[in-house]
Formats: C-alpha cells, sequence, structure tokens
C-alpha cells in the first residue's frame, strides 16, 4: 500500500509564513501590521516599495512592542524577487464572481487557508496591497493564489491593517502553539463533574425544604441543569453556589419565619 | 416529553449586538471600529466618554462608508445605561490565570461568543475600553461577561481598534447572512464530478501515450487525484485542462519527433 501522507507537523517545527506589504502609502499601516504580527507570532516583515519609516513617525508609533523587533528587521525586498522565492497569497475584498477570469477566483478565505497551509512546506509569504485599490490585476497575476476576509457585500473593502490583522488572527495557528497564546486552559480548571452532581444535589435538596411543588420538580431540575451546563462553571464558583445553596437549605426554622 | 429548546434564529430575524466603545482617547480608533461595523454589517455603536468626533478629523478619515451612517448614527451613552440596559460583553487582552479572582475570569473567546450568542434574545452590546489600559476592573465587575482573543503571550495587548475589529470579524455571522457576504459561493462552480472524471480519464491516456512506465501508472494517478482533489477545480479549469490534455495526447505522430 502507498503510505498516507503525513500529518501535518506542528506549528513549532516549521517557519510561519512571511507577511509581505506592497506600496503602502502610509507608515501607519505598516505599523499597524507590524504590531498584528508580534501579536500573532509572525516575525518577517517583508516591505515593497515601502514609504519612509521614520523611526519618530508613525510606523513606530502604531507598533506597540513591534517596534523593538518585526519593524526594524523588515527587509525590503523586490516584486520580482518576492513571487520569485515564495509561495505567494495575495489578500484582495475584490473576488470575481466566477472563473471566466482567474485574476481573482478562485479564492481561499483565512479560515480556509488556515486549514490547509499546516501541510505545505515551502517559503510563503501572506502579500497586502497599497491603500485603496489594494494589490493590481498585474500583481495577482503573477501571485500563486488568492485569500479574500468574508465580509458585508454593501461594504466588502476593508483598511489595509485591519484586514492584515483579522488574516494573521486567522492564521495564528501556524506561528503560535495552543500553549503559547497569553490564554490559560480553561478545560483544566472546569469544575471536575463530581462537584457539579453535588451541587445539582444541593439544588434538589433546597427545593425540597422550600417545598417547591412535586410536579414541577423534574422540570425545574432540567432546567437548572441546562443553566449551570451552560455556564461551565469553575471549581471555585460551583464551591462557591454549594456553600452558599446548603446554608439556604440548612438555615434554621426561626430564620425563615420572617419571610 | 419537555420540547427541546428550539434552535438558533437566521441572524436576519434579530438585531446583531451593538458595539459600545468606552473613553477612547483616539477618535482615529472611533473611525476604525465604525469601519469594520460596516464592514461585518453591524449597525449601533455606543459611545461612553468619547472624544470630539470632528467631521473633518481622525473619526471620519478613519471610517470609510461608514462616515455615511454608522458613525454619524452613534449614540453617547453613560455606563451607568449601558450595563442597565445591554447584555455587556467586556473585551480584554488581559485575563486572570484562574478562578481565584472572577474580574476577568472565566472568558469566551470571540470563536466561543460566535458560537454561543445566536440562541441569546437580549439586547447585546460588545464593550471595548480604553486605549492603553482597557477596561477598568471596576468597569468589568459591572458586565456580564468576558471575552478575550487568543494571542502571543509574549504580547497578547491588540490595539483597540484591531481588537474591535478582529471580534467584529469573528461575529459577523450575527449580523450577515452568508448570501449577503461579497464572495461568491464556491460549491455553486466546483467542476461537477463527471468532468472532473473525464480529466482524470484524460490522464491516463495521456501517461498510456507517453509510454509511462506500467508499473507506476496506478501511482501517477494517485497522485494526480490527489492534486486536483486538493485544488478544487472550476468547471472552467477542469475543462481548459481537459482541451491542454487531450490535444497533447491526441497530437499527431510528425509532431512528437522535434522532442
Amino acid at each position: 500500500m502507498t503510505p498516507e501522507p503525513s500529518a501535518a507537523e506542528p506549528p513549532s517545527d516549521r517557519t510561519p509564513p512571511a507577511v509581505a506589504v506592497v506600496d503602502a502609502q502610509f507608515p501607519g499601516n505598516v505599523g499597524t501590521i507590524a504590531r498584528a504580527m508580534k501579536n500573532f507570532g509572525f516575525e518577517d516583515l517583508l516591505l515593497v516599495d515601502p514609504p519612509e519609516l521614520d523611526p519618530d513617525g508613525e510606523a513606530y508609533g502604531f507598533a506597540g512592542h513591534a517596534r523593538e523587533d518585526v519593524l526594524p528587521n523588515a527587509t525590503e525586498i523586490s516584486f520580482d524577487r518576492l513571487v520569485a522565492e515564495y509561495h505567494t497569497i495575495g489578500c484582495t475584498a475584490v473576488t470575481n464572481e466566477d472563473d471566466r477570469s482567474h485574476a481573482r477566483f478562485p479564492f481561499s478565505t483565512p479560515a480556509d487557508l488556515a486549514e490547509r497551509l499546516p501541510t505545505v512546506e515551502a517559503p510563503t509569504a501572506l502579500v497586502f496591497g497599497r491603500e485603496r485599490v489594494g494589490l493590481t490585476n498585474e500583481e495577482l497575476a503573477r501571485i500563486d493564489e488568492i485569500c479574500s476576509i468574508p465580509a458585508s457585500a454593501e461594504y466588502p473593502v476593508l483598511n489595509l491593517g485591519q484586514a492584515a490583522t483579522i488574516t494573521l488572527y486567522e492564521l495564528r495557528s501556524l506561528a503560535l502553539d495552543d500553549d503559547e497564546t497569553q490564554l490559560p486552559d480553561v478545560e483544566r480548571v472546569r469544575a471536575p463533574e463530581p462537584t457539579v452532581d453535588r451541587l445539582y444535589d444541593q439544588w434538589a435538596d433546597l427545593l425540597g425544604e422550600i417545598n417547591h411543588p412535586e410536579e414541577k420538580r423534574d422540570k425545574t431540575m432540567r432546567m437548572l441543569r441546562r443553566v449551570f451546563g451552560r455556564a461551565d462553571l469553575t471549581e471555585r464558583e460551583a464551591n462557591t453556589l454549594l456553600g452558599i445553596l446548603r446554608r439556604a437549605t440548612e438555615r434554621p426554622a426561626e430564620n425563615r419565619g420572617r419571610e
């Protein structure tokens, strides 16, 4: 039997795509893109015909901490070299309607790319075009594939910095392992089932104690299960609730008279 | 039996969440958020303690077409009214590590919210805080739930406009139906299977014609299936390839001598 293609390697074993910006007019947009790169673990910024990036200007002003590495380490490159040395993915809001033209069709969405790119072993560059007109048809004709962000048909044209930010966010799994994000692992802290079960037992006891109508108890318990099931309680939340309910259930009879 | 909760309604039947911006300092960020709202179909912009939004200034400059509706229709609102009238979802890059503090824990990611929110029938507002410090712990304590964008642990703090852009992109299904985006429906144009099968038959004929070694043909055909299977050919692409291959297979013997 022919062996199946091997599974995708974890992202830590490969180089994340480079990010290329073609002919940007506003230094602030280059800074915004550099910041998004650092936010999502990308490092290689390629600039084709960039504007001047004054260390006291908007590029550095918008770059956040990327002013320390991504931005000063950016490489100026010609469009010819870019398309010769990289598998290029051109990002555009404007696709063709169908395959009568191949300039902007077919396309992938950033979410499609996030699924497919991990299996591609080649230097890859995400290419973003200039403000207003984006990448030209002549540029797109030399680019390997097209990526487009789904947006409102009424106004699908994103700002350059915003388009790059969304694309890098969607492709973050190519640059960051799950344990390299700032977010703690929520599965790890969800309350264990026995604790949650004790909570439901305590609710049932409380319903009994307050003489909730017998015929409604099953339905009410189902409702409570749905409420707390959706809430994904942490152990601490479950224990706090359990304590409150226990005290509500067991409070001395004399206090109840005040109701 | 208790009936199951009804399935989520399509987004066209409900109001998408409002977007609230608390105490933004830079008008440009308000404009960026307004533009992202219009790009992804959101309409209601709520401003708590906004900066002055000069029609000739950066807010309108960054808003793109949202300068015509989202931005001029924005509502100024107090934080008190915001938390009283809306189910509020506060966005922050900085979460707590675990449930010893409830100010910033537990949290949902924007992708989690996109799955869960369609079932919630209540006025909802996505709340974004001021630049640099975001929402304060005091503000978050009055907000119903927390949302955080997974980003690099090394530098998880996104620019205000970029954070809102990503959140609105992820939640676009609450504001736009699939057929309301600018992207054509790719399923509709993928080549029909009979066309693709004719393409493989033509490849097989060509392999025969060029005397590709018998013992390698099955393996080569599998490779070709993998290549074109991944490429999701459109009908026009498949037909063009089919024509090229047919001519390559059937070209007159005299031309072959020139190889």
